[in-house]
């Protein structure tokens, strides 16, 4: 199997397995309980705490795990609005991930103007139109800093400070950035961060809120005292394990991405290029993750060429996994007004720190087979 | 090490862990993605949903998965108040676990009334209160099936059902009666009902919430048609597959709490009262959970009773673990109106099916020459 769709999700890294699997066998106890037994869990989740933090270059305290990005985004979200009661303006993009776009839909039924930025061709945001729509009322800002289908990436720590000297809290969905590429909090910079941990090759199910110091944070899920009181609930401690696992092996998943993976990715486009079809690579033009090619061809539609390709054992997407099917298009190919009839042609190749030259030259291969047999 | 504290929290089975472990490792697809290789990931979610619905005696679609106990709470009390906005008064009891009252905190900041039940000493509901105070514009009941602390049974069912002849929803939190007796979804019975696999031999970081047949689901985390649109998010696969295995285990383990853990624990509570000491248990004379005691003495404070025992490797605690510590005295003490000079001497035995009696024999010779020695 040929498993290309690692931004849908990645495989576990064997040391965050073991790391876990004490977790999930002798050492048991609710790290809030009150003796000997349950220090073993407490410290592990510290430990966690302090892996997350070194990969986010801020405090442990600032890190807040959640059961996953989504959680984290609407953390966030949740958290910025509640500090701000007054103001009812959010500024966000039309292409961040569902998890955003959702909320957003309940802030606005709620009464919130939302701002949905332009996004050109080339998948970028228009600074101008930002800049004209900020204001001391903006309730907050919420940017992603790499886009899980085309991987086009936001230039995050302009607008974040942009924001900031308007004492605007800004949100950035780094869920997929994470081990791809360089990302650090910053001062100024975003006041809130989220990231998950299966992007990254740790476990599913668990995330985190990275918040800035002093960044007011108002529990979604109240009534314990866990994370500082800021959620709520027994640690998922195999999981945070695994997370914290995760981001200890991240630095060196970067060194990867750069000299293997960017020229692997970059080697797969020269491919496509050769194929004897019309084959777009969305957002090529602009900065974009390492490790991540949307292309998209008029004439053949996103669910044969999945299929067929699953069919020779390779895995590829039609972008999020997050939405309902390969059939619907997706909001940010429209959002960039790439012509409808390369709108349903998307694929998504999504490569990870264990790819290799095989998997890429195999799936060009089994792809212009596809082309040439129409 | 002699563990008696599982209503803390419980040793994972391990079949549980078993049935966990492929996917922490090969099976790592999401579940959501359009290819072969995610089915298995998209078959193992439907079978552990089958295997909670088993459990709790209702449709796979009735189950929705969150990140726990905390979650599903706050979930079931946000759908009820989401889904009859004209009115403003929950009914809950003085008892509740702290991720039920931290809700009501907010819902009271929010305009809400909420109205505590009072219990008497020992545990129990009126209800005569609980009559007078509901009517047809009560937004929701929340009532657990069973007090974490003291054991204490609630008769859900028929409060369940005085609420659904006035069509207001009932959650009951049933977080710590699962795995220690019988509960299922029964019409007229509870619309909501929060439970927690950690609880019963389980992973942590993996719950569910129970929706009746009908019953309004407002998504707290959205963005994502995971769990039918009512819970978005990149599944937790691993934890969830965990809890349909616990669940499945579930009947045999209810059988070893009628017939081992029940008479151990009353066993207990006999060699107790032999002690030369005036210990009281809390709520003896209500029906309790099969596996719980909650002593308490007067001059004998519990952190020192914890921390003397677990110097002898044995782990009780004194009551929540997702209280902030055991030097807090308990809501629910304060509730019975237990004298104050037993208030801060509770500790609490819970057992789980893999107690056994030389662990009870051990535990109560500890606590007997902690007496002794004064």
């Amino acid at each position: 199997m040929i498993y290309l769709d690692n931004n849908a999700t990645t495989r576990m890294a064997p040391a965050v397995r073991d790391a876990m699997l004490p977790f999930l066998d002798e050492c048991y106890a609710n790290p809030s309980s009150p003796y000997t037994f349950a220090r073993r869990s407490a410290l592990a989740l510290a430990q966690a705490r302090e892996q997350v933090a070194a990969l986010m270059a801020c405090e442990p305290s600032h890190v807040i795990f959640t059961s996953g990005g989504s959680e984290a985004i609407h953390l966030a979200l949740h958290s910025a609005c509640s500090a701000r009661p007054d103001t009812r303006h959010i500024i966000t993009s039309s292409v961040e991930h569902a998890a955003t776009l959702a909320a957003m839909e309940g802030y606005a039924a709620a009464g919130y103007r939302i701002t949905k930025l332009h996004v050109d061709a080339a998948g970028q945001l228009d600074w101008d139109e930002f800049s004209a729509q900020l204001s001391r009322d903006t309730t907050c800002v919420s940017l992603m800093a790499a886009n899980n289908e085309t991987g086009v990436r936001f230039p995050i720590h302009r607008y974040a400070e942009a924001a900031a000297a308007l004492d605007v809290p800004f949100h950035c969905d780094a869920t997929q950035a994470i081990g791809k590429i360089p990302f650090r909090m910053e001062s100024p910079g975003p006041t809130y961060v989220s990231i998950s941990a299966h992007k990254f090759h740790g476990p599913k199910g668990v995330g985190a809120l990275i918040a800035a110091a002093d960044a007011p944070v108002t529990a979604m899920i109240s009534g314990g005292d866990q994370e500082y009181g800021r959620r709520a609930g027994t640690e998922n401690v195999a999981g945070i394990v695994g997370m914290g696992s995760a981001a200890s092996l991240v630095p060196s998943g970067l060194e990867t991405m750069v000299q293997t993976i960017r020229p692997l990715r970059d080697e797969l486009e020269k491919q496509l290029a050769q194929l004897p079809a019309e084959i777009r690579i969305i957002g090529q033009e602009s900065e974009r993750l390492p490790n991540t090619t949307m292309l998209t061809m008029a004439d053949h539609p996103s669910e044969v060429t999945i299929a067929r390709l699953d069919m020779d054992n390779i895995c590829v997407s039609a972008g999020s996994a997050c939405a309902s099917g390969a059939t619907e298009a997706s909001h940010v190919l429209r959002a960039m007004q790439i012509p409808e009839e390369y709108i349903f042609g998307a694929v998504r190749i999504s490569l990870s720190r264990y790819s290799n030259s095989n998997e890429i030259y195999t799936f060009t291969e089994c792809l212009g087979a596809q082309i040439r047999v129409g």
